[in-house]
């Protein structure tokens, strides 16, 4: 039996881990904690949960929470994280953190897309990026987890084994991604622990519209991680859009083969297949059938189909953004850091 | 005064003509018609209808038609419409097809797409494709009249100004497409006029995917008119995605430039906004801004958006898939026809 | 040609109201204002509005606004609109306040519902509540027009020939109401003209809920209009819940028969359409058929359909709660000022 | 272990049947049935359960099913229910049936609501209404479980207080009811197990409207089971209306205070509290609070709030319509039959 806390409760995210946890037969949760004005019942901020967890949520007291937890949640906004991470983990706790700020290695990106400098260069050495698909071995022993973000999550598992098999022609990747509205998160009230205001309903039912043109900030994280697989430098076209729906992300991602490329005439099919043979939450469709968010909404599952046309490779994923986007994908991680078995609590 | 009849009017597209024209201060309403197991008030068919029209609907009468209008539009699937306009435009009527019979010149591409031979070749060629932007000069005269595609529309009207200039590399063109639900249309019971089945609502809501990857017949359109401004044969990828609402369509294209092109350094905002200068229904949004749905739903307006960017050109266009997609360009063509200011009853 | 302003230009109703006076053949907009920061373009404000209107939207300067209009509209939060209307009318300037501020004759039933005393005394008494249905003789020579709240407007002429003809047991009158978001408002900032915040997304979508059970301010405004019909005190039940839907009201009412009334047996259905005869608005559904939103959502409408059993009469009105129930209604209004066609502009 | 089958695994309840029965840990299904053309794996018909689940689902064999299962769910339109529950009864099985075949007692009244005679009267006698608040002893040793209708469940836990103790005037009580789609069920294809055709998107998606106005099916369920506890015949009012989400149901109802009870001045709030004290899926609301569909969505939980007020009483409830209403009702009748927590699974 693992103790965990959560910091971060009253967010989307931070909603979504304690309906998980509590759900998971090797986990007690100790400690729930948030930027909130006077301590309250998580019950009586979240009325779903009376009856199922009688924690007092309250501002975060690092001491009080490295006593109780052996494993903490931060389901913080970026810039939060680091100001926290080091302190749990100066104090011997594990940190799985679903915030942005260990997740870019290269210091003046990381400046450049959240316009804030990385305060925690130590511990951002040896955070692990908590993709299991690719850093499995790692995360088994890792201290620190920097959980991706949803739109790199759907993106890179998509992209993988094209990329790592070189069948990719790497300078003109387009992703065209699609999310639900909790994928946008909260603004944030102050830049710290609070959540203040999200979208109104009058602005996105019967809407729909892109943002951040090829300017969002999990760009540079996909870059980063595709990068690595390739060997060599990528740079990614990213436009999202914001679906009238809760929860829930498509992306539609166009790519030119590589002609040089030995794998190219292979059955892309049968390649993702093999790839993510022993994956248990990557699911790759049938020919001629594309994911849709309704077989992934409320799973931990990545679905992706793959369309190999003359005129290019399209590969369309699905994944629900709070949990193999968040919420879901941190506690495999969890359960891979603890020998669990990498499904339980999640099916 | 123009006395005007819609066949097909229990479709959805009949349904937004028939408001339409029930707005249009130059336009009589003269007959109603769709295939009906019995004649019924058309208002009892819509009750939104009630105490504004009291015309019967019954099975379209060919020779009663040709009596009472003018103008015919025809709402109506595809292979429905080639058998009824040629008794129309005998009996010297001019026609306003909705369907897809008339769009394409290209017998086969035809046949491939809709799967049955075009059977009315000859007024195939006089046939003139609806597309105001491109076309006024002809849809003056024209008796009848090929109106466009929602997705062709939403598609041809944002690549136009780069394909005509030749800034667009015509070889790597990307439409992910996003349509409401209406756009799709209504399925088919037998083939001929009587619409039967759609989306269900829990097939939809909370859902979004691809369908159609690559395959969808409006390519084959966007094909031939994007050829036409080009001067040589262009093959865009097209992928087509429903939304959970009821209108409105989004296209995000991306391009990558002709690096051969004189024209290639010029701003694109400033030669779309003179591309569309003289056009009522043609929006061009201020550098970083980019259409939403909202803007244009129940509008016939067009709008647009583009970013340039050394990766490549992104250009966003949005339009509601029942005006300016279909219903509303209708009535645009039929101001045009009869010297009518083309804004009238569009407003 | 009426030279009118619009006052709260940026909210739902000074919105909808912009969309309807732009379409009115017998109107000109001279201004709009608004609480804001700085002067700008109302088609920035509302990009939909681009190409269709250049005014600037500037905060409201009452002696300006007196200069250039015959009559303004008052979209504006109660409080606000008793502090402007009082010198717009000492202009000489005709005045339809959309608040609730001159709606309530008893001074005390507005203090306890709305917190804050009437100031306006004497303009209050010659305020004329703008249902036409009721009110039109005096609607036509009015200077100040009380333009009905939403819920009210859907409930008195659900009510009224019940009422009227002593047919309903006034003591037990259930409303169960369910509006669409944009009926409810957005929320203030600082109590004055600009609208901040509303509904979040995810509040709403998927989501069902009552409010404000049994306590809604809205509740004194239908008891008085139903009291002055029946000529005593009658005091109703009101729940309303919030519907995941832009626009429309649906009430269900349930209606006891007064047993001593010598019009029990009547027929009611023919009795709902001699009463609303010649109105042009008002529709009575036939035997077995109710309203739905759909069918009223974008008109002026309002559709009643009756069900009279042996247990007691249901009544369920709907209504287009910006249209009917706010910016429709107050143009109807101006067309009975104005000696207008009454449908003119609203179909 | 218990071995379990599903008939109907076609539909919304047999679908969210499997999806908790593989959740639950003393559960195996050993066989899921439905009408259907061909064989096909369960995880091909709903791709969601793609890696979990990897039975065929095939039409169903009565004596095959009996082979391999100890208790079987007959998610089954009525008619069809007691069609094969006999056979599965008299092979020795256990039965929770879901459709309304076992519910009424009374056979004139089914005959009247379902339009079809109730052709088994033996088992009919002995079938237990599986409403656990008022049952559990029953439940316990029932062979056949007659599973509550969706209305019903919420509308006699919101009034079985009231009603027990003599509060409620039972000759007045109104039920509001709103419910998402999915409660409402498929359209049945010729009276078989097939479904065929449910709701339209654009007939659902921004539209509200009442249906079946007092004359619903579910009404008969709900006065037998408040007579039953009165002791008197009940009849209440009941109005259903169709939500555009996907699950949940609200129904506000309306209650006069029976003035001989010598009850009627108790703290309402307290006394539902004491009613439900030791009941695991049922949740009060504190003074002031109601239910909204949100909390209990993906719940087994029915939340339920109480307004005294001086005019009457006003009592709202809320449920999953799938789950405390149709599936999870069913777990929690099987937990009670089979001894095992009642909450297993359902949390």
């Amino acid at each position: 039996m693992v103790n965990v806390g959560v910091i971060g409760a009253t967010g989307y995210a931070g909603e979504e881990l304690i309906a998980l946890l509590l759900k998971h037969p090797e986990v007690r949760i100790t400690n729930v904690s948030a930027k909130i004005d006077k301590p309250q019942k998580i019950s009586d901020l979240f009325p779903k949960f009376k009856g199922r967890v009688d924690l007092i949520c309250q501002a975060p007291d690092v001491k009080e929470i490295a006593k109780s937890c052996d494993l903490v949640f931060l389901a913080l906004p970026h810039t939060v994280s680091m100001q926290i991470a080091p302190k749990l983990l100066k104090a011997g706790k594990r940190v799985i953190d679903l915030s942005a700020d260990y997740r870019l290695k290269n210091l003046k990106v990381y400046e450049k897309f959240y316009q804030v400098k990385q305060s925690d260069k130590t511990n951002l050495a040896q955070a692990v990026y908590g993709l299991p698909e690719l850093y499995r071995v790692k995360i088994k022993e890792a201290k620190l987890i920097a959980n991706p973000g949803c739109y790199p999550t759907a993106a890179i598992l998509a992209l993988a084994p094209l990329v790592a098999f070189g069948i990719a022609d790497t300078s003109s990747i387009i992703i065209d991604a699609k999310s639900g509205v909790n994928g946008a998160g909260r603004k944030l009230d102050e830049g710290f622990l609070f959540l203040a205001e999200g979208f109104l309903f009058s602005q996105i039912n019967e809407d729909f519209k892109a943002y951040k043109v090829n300017v969002h900030q999990h760009s540079p994280e996909i870059n980063q991680e595709l990068s690595n697989l390739a060997g060599n430098s990528i740079s990614v076209i990213f436009v999202p859009h914001l679906l009238p729906l809760n929860r829930g992300i498509i992306e539609t991602i166009y790519i030119k083969k590589n002609k040089k490329s030995k794998e190219k005439n292979q059955n892309l099919i049968s390649l993702y297949e093999k790839f993510y043979k022993k994956e248990p939450f990557v699911r790759i469709k049938p020919e001629g059938q594309f994911p849709r968010i309704k077989d992934v909404a409320g799973t931990n599952y990545c679905d992706i189909g793959i369309k190999d046309d003359a005129a290019g490779i399209i590969v369309i994923s699905a994944i629900d953004n709070l949990l193999k986007g968040a919420a879901g994908q941190a506690v495999q991680n969890m359960n891979i850091m603890y020998k669990f078995p990498e499904e339980l609590g999640l099916l």
